[in-house]
């Protein structure tokens, strides 16, 4: 078994249906739908001890431990959530859902409509970050939680924690923005719509109805992907892991793969296309695109952060080009023009956005100590 | 006419055929070949004065003035090179080609195979920095200049300029290398090879044998054209330009255009994929991703750049970050090591790597400046 660190250990996945129509963002609604969620650790008699965890684009409610004895791979923040860990399981219970529009168990577009009993596809609708946070506050419901010690998130699950603080101030104690912006700029949604424009273009798209062709848009996502992954990293830590390190010893002169940088991310590609839903990936980057507490400068951030009760913990990594410091200090000037208790670093950290997933040593420990405040103030 | 700003007037293209195999890098020989090329100013008696101009990705032969009295649109680097400007025209005799492998004129992959009267396609052999050295070193005994007062060119040319003062020391006074590298990053690479998948996946492409099946992989092209303009742009300046600024007054919740920048770019990829050739695109790609004079490290960038005699010009733009300036410090490190006459700058501007392309004052007043030099150095 997985004794060589401690985890959440063996978690099973949970489904929470829900029947109250939903009117969305955009103006459509959702008669029914289904949220998949995982939660690890002991919610307290009080119900006072629940941290929600916000997932970015790919992620899901597969946050820490593992489904099985044989299972190999644990959740994809179990280095940050699990008994002992920074956000500690013997203290919190801790929520991982899968979002609205989802491919990992919750409604989404791969799902099938009950209007006709098969997939969604393009019939499913847009959602925002804000259609996100009323989903998880209605799962919250459900779950008896009035308020949350601490939202927490990196990307766009630190997108969403902003939209919780706004929205439902007095339902989140803390909130924890991580690798995150208040919105995308030009480039971001530049590079989105790249990726977009890759699948939406593969002709095994079939305007989003693929599944009833037979056909998956792999050239689309594998693209959108490889694209995706230059992004997450930092041009140091590619030349570091990769540089110009040829696949063999001489250049071929084709178009086969000559650098080892190359490999991995036809890979990487390769691995999500035969695994994402197309037509998730492409909801994901809108809902990136659209989040906006500024609604196109009508207010600016600082007036848009007024609601907002919560004491924060910000944190942003120097190489990361996605979403850079600047990003970060954006928020933060916000929070504190309202007066709000924020704690912020700027990690020295080499692998550019991604480096939010990763177990650096300074990162855990200032959120450690950051969750022993959370307990502190809360008198958990 | 164009009397706004003194041109180069009406030029026409020339062919120039050579019969004389060439044998590439990769082993590949082309029997023969063509070459399309223009000039501009007048040569003089000794033949001292003549400069090369070496295009990037997508550039060809056409570097200034116009090919008609109704013609709109002048060559690609008519800002700096023409009667009168930086580069000018009334002392120069300046020389654009299209690359062997291009989609202008030259032999390319679009071209008539000898032995089978039908394009290329993939049976076009993969060129290289130094493959382009040659075929321009061959233009240039045709044309009787034994040696250029000047070599120049941005981004892939500004390669090919350190090529040939490695290649053939006597036979260039100054190179002009502007907004390049000593060789691609990880990065770098890694951007290629999106681009190159987004073409060689493309259902159109028929393994580069599109032609025979009268297809064209316009969605490839348009892809790896969108990535390469966010890469050609700084974030601030498509900040400044696009912003979050909708195409329409409220959101659509759909797939078409929200964001100007999104309009921008698509109609960037169209124009591209409707005009340019897909084997050539990679063809380039490659190219850039070969180049390395250090030869995997074997030789360090001093060594490699021992044999250069020339003067140098090298400049480098603040908000690059495609060929940032500590890429150009490398090879102005290497030139001082050799204690070769060097003058470097690094340019403060907004626009990215597509800055080496712009009318910026600075720029061009160095460059002016140089020119004058090199006047003066050469007793012209």
């Amino acid at each position: 078994m997985h004794s060589q660190s401690p985890s959440a250990g063996i978690v099973t996945p949970q489904i929470a249906h829900f029947e109250a129509p939903l009117t969305l963002k955009s103006g459509a609604v959702l008669d029914t739908y289904e949220l998949v969620y995982e939660t690890y650790g002991t919610l307290n008699a009080d119900k006072t001890n629940a941290i929600l965890v916000c997932h970015a684009l790919s992620g899901n409610h597969h946050v820490a431990g593992f489904h099985s004895e044989q299972d190999k791979r644990p959740g994809w923040w179990d280095n940050m959530i699990g008994p002992g860990k920074p956000v500690d399981t013997d203290r919190f219970f801790v929520i991982g859902l899968n979002n609205l529009g989802g491919c990992h168990g919750s409604t989404g577009p791969s799902s099938p409509d009950p209007k006709t009993g098969k997939p969604y596809g393009k019939a499913f609708p847009i959602v925002t970050v804000e259609d996100w946070v009323e989903t998880q506050a209605r799962l919250a419901d459900r779950l008896g939680i009035e308020s949350f010690a601490a939202i927490m998130g990196g990307s766009l699950g630190g997108m969403q924690v902003l939209s919780w603080t706004i929205l439902h101030p007095q339902r989140v104690k803390h909130g924890l923005v991580i690798a995150s912006a208040p919105k995308l700029t030009a480039q971001n949604i530049a590079f989105n719509d790249v990726a977009r424009q890759a699948i939406l273009t593969d002709p095994d798209f079939h305007a989003g109805d693929f599944y009833a062709h037979d056909a998956v848009p792999k050239r689309g996502l594998r693209l959108a992907r490889m694209l995706g992954h230059i992004t997450y990293l930092s041009d140091d830590v590619m030349g570091e892991k990769f540089g110009r390190i040829l696949k063999n010893d001489v250049f071929q002169f084709g178009y086969g793969v000559e650098f080892e940088v190359e490999s991995y991310l036809r890979y990487q590609g390769d691995k999500f296309a035969a695994s994402f839903d197309a037509n998730t990936y492409l909801l994901m980057t809108k809902a990136l695109d659209y989040f906006d507490p500024t609604h196109h400068h009508r207010v600016s951030l600082s007036e848009a952060m007024k609601p907002a009760q919560a004491d924060f913990l910000v944190l942003s990594f120097t190489s990361d080009w996605r979403f850079a410091p600047g990003r970060s200090r954006e928020i933060v000037k916000a929070l504190l023009d309202n007066n709000l208790n924020v704690s912020y670093a700027e990690i020295t950290a080499a692998h550019g956005h991604d480096a939010f997933l990763m177990p650096d040593p300074h990162y855990h420990s200032l959120v450690r100590a950051y969750m022993c405040n959370v307990v502190r103030s809360l008198g958990l």
